[in-house]
């Protein structure tokens, strides 16, 4: 199993504006993504891979600064999605801030003034995101994906393609995520956008103008979605009681134990990179997502909506340990496919780290993501 | 069964200085409490209730406005704890903001200035205000508390009290609470800490000179405390994914979700009348108590350390749906006694309402309460 090695970023400007699920439409944008392996001559064997909350189209490889991708464990030659044998594709939705149009671009509207979109760019949803993405995967030849994969918020995208899009693919892999937000779930989002909101750097949105950035609100905002992402026992175990120093200091504010000095840092590092408005536009795509919603809160009958749909093949995977998106959550994906008929392989993974643990590398997880892949091969080499 | 009447708050001065586990002393401080019931002839059937986080010596009756204590379905006349049998003593730890001396009052250090103690208050653990609870008891005369009562925050004190001072109360009954914080009860409470602390009108603590309060941090400290306190089945029960509106209005700041209106309802209450400091002092009271800390980590060598601890009888009662403070976690503390052949009685109550159950009227639970507290009646008067 070898990594790859650089992948360089490419860019893909959409003259014809996008309509919106709100009734808004996304003018002109661009999209940035990355390709890994070879498209076959059927054009047949292409993935995409679709990103969660604070990732990018940067999914393996290492980029010009040597980072690697942030799901480089699963994707590469040998690794159980292999890109010798697939052509998979990373894209950035638009209204995140790593490459694709964004609330950080200017605003066609007040391009006189160069002013940016910051919190007036329009609000998107993840069919808005799948309908972008359709686009792409048209302009670059392809009819039909072998599969989309995505882990949380992911897994939500590569779900709505199914709904959406049946006819443009022919399996689902659908990673640690949920039909919809639980009150919990939408309850942490927003106290986490009320962070980022009531920072008095946020200003309206519009800090760009201001030259500063909410960073107080975005580093709460990142603290508090951190402590979702892991499992409690995991923190015990790996920071339990211990503390900084040896002794108590005794001081409200401090850092006495070890979990608050690793959550400070995950806040700064944070707070360093990402936009503030992007993070707002993201947890709302997670609120609103809810494809039952439709249909009478009935999940089976969002997937009998499109006779196409039948024909998809599902992979579903949840962890034990994950209290953000349970396996419960997944279950109900996985009961509504099988009311409808619908074929579909479902893992629950035993693994210790909570909602991360769909981007570590399990071999139990790989293991599954390996042989679901291995079929998708057989099916297209046939 | 009756409710109290009018009860008024009591204040009294200590005039000497209370040393500190820090190494700190707390000068002469006022200690507010209020009592309900008669204390009897040998002064045998007084109980001390502690109070947790945002709670106060008000813990039943009506206040001159009005207002009920929080614990009032517990405490009155025919209740579980029975006014008509019982003397109940509720006292306002220091540090706190309802009454006893606390960060918003003046520092004698800077008296000449009337500079109020803001962040230079001393920092106070649980075993600080049982400390002071002790002396309140002596000068209300009472050598032996027939029980002290506590749930979570408070029911670490009923502890403490048992470890400290074990020949000063016959039985121990402590509600929804755990040994010593998780890592991820930890996180939670410095992502509050830290939300009010980057707050710019926090002013380092000193706020108070420049007319303003933390409003926003503390809006977001409690917003995630309250998510901590509810069961997520309980959430999707009362919220679930109801809209405030029959539509959605695409917005990433304005309210969408039920539990969005809620939750920014309960920030803006607590944040028109707690205090930042006592919040920073709160928590950290909490993060520090760790009984077992100081006899490796052992909590059965904690409770074996005093001889007088041996003889006390603990009622421990936890609730199922509580992840704040677990049911695993009250069972290692009745293991612990059990290790030490100590009496003990546990309940672990079939609640839906998470920690917050502690607070509520369940029929179960308050049969256990009024099982124990007649059990004690019946020793009392014998």
């Amino acid at each position: 199993m070898a990594c790859l090695g650089l992948v360089t970023p490419q860019q893909m400007h959409f003259s014809e504006p996008l309509p919106l699920k709100s009734g808004a439409v996304l003018p002109a944008y661009d999209l940035a993504f990355e390709t890994y392996g070879t498209l076959n001559a059927e054009r047949s064997n292409a993935v995409l891979v679709c990103h969660a909350l604070n990732a990018s189209h940067h999914v393996a490889g290492a980029d010009a600064a040597g980072r690697r991708g942030w799901w480089d464990n699963l994707v590469g030659p040998g690794k159980p999605l292999d890109t010798d044998r697939f052509f998979v594709i990373g894209v950035n939705n638009p209204g995140s801030c790593f490459g694709s149009t964004g609330p950080m671009h200017v605003n066609p509207a007040h391009a006189d003034e160069g002013r940016v979109w910051g919190a007036d760019f329009p609000v998107m949803t993840v069919e808005d995101w799948v309908d972008a993405q359709v686009r792409l995967v048209q302009a670059l030849g392809i009819t039909q994906l072998a599969a989309v994969l995505g882990g949380s918020l992911g897994g939500m995208q590569a779900l709505a393609w199914t709904l959406r899009h049946p006819s443009r693919l022919r399996h689902c892999i659908a990673v640690a995520t949920a039909p919809n937000l639980s009150a919990q779930n939408i309850a942490f989002n927003e106290v986490a956008r009320r962070a980022i909101v009531t920072d008095p750097d946020f200003h309206g949105g519009h800090f760009y103008e201001h030259g500063v950035v909410p960073k107080r609100g975005l580093r709460v905002a990142r603290m508090i979605g951190h402590i979702t992402y892991l499992a409690e026992d995991a923190m015990d175990a790996k920071f339990g009681r211990a503390l900084r120093e040896a002794e108590l200091s005794y001081s409200t504010q401090a850092i006495e134990f070890q979990i608050e000095s690793y959550l400070r840092h995950q806040g700064d590092k944070f707070s360093d990179y990402f936009d503030a408005n992007t993070y707002l536009l993201i947890t709302r795509a997670l609120d609103y997502f809810d494809p039952a919603r439709e249909h009478g809160d009935d999940l089976a009958r969002a997937f009998a909506h499109e006779p196409a749909t039948r024909d998809k093949q599902f992979l579903i995977v949840s962890f034990t340990t994950d209290w953000r998106f349970s396996p419960a959550r997944s279950r109900e994906i996985v009961k509504a496919l099988v009311d409808n008929r619908i074929a579909v392989s479902y893992a629950e993974i035993a693994a210790p780290h909570g909602h991360d643990a769909f981007l570590l590398e399990d071999p139990r997880y790989h293991g599954v993501m390996r042989a679901y892949f291995d079929r998708i091969a057989a099916q297209t080499s046939s």
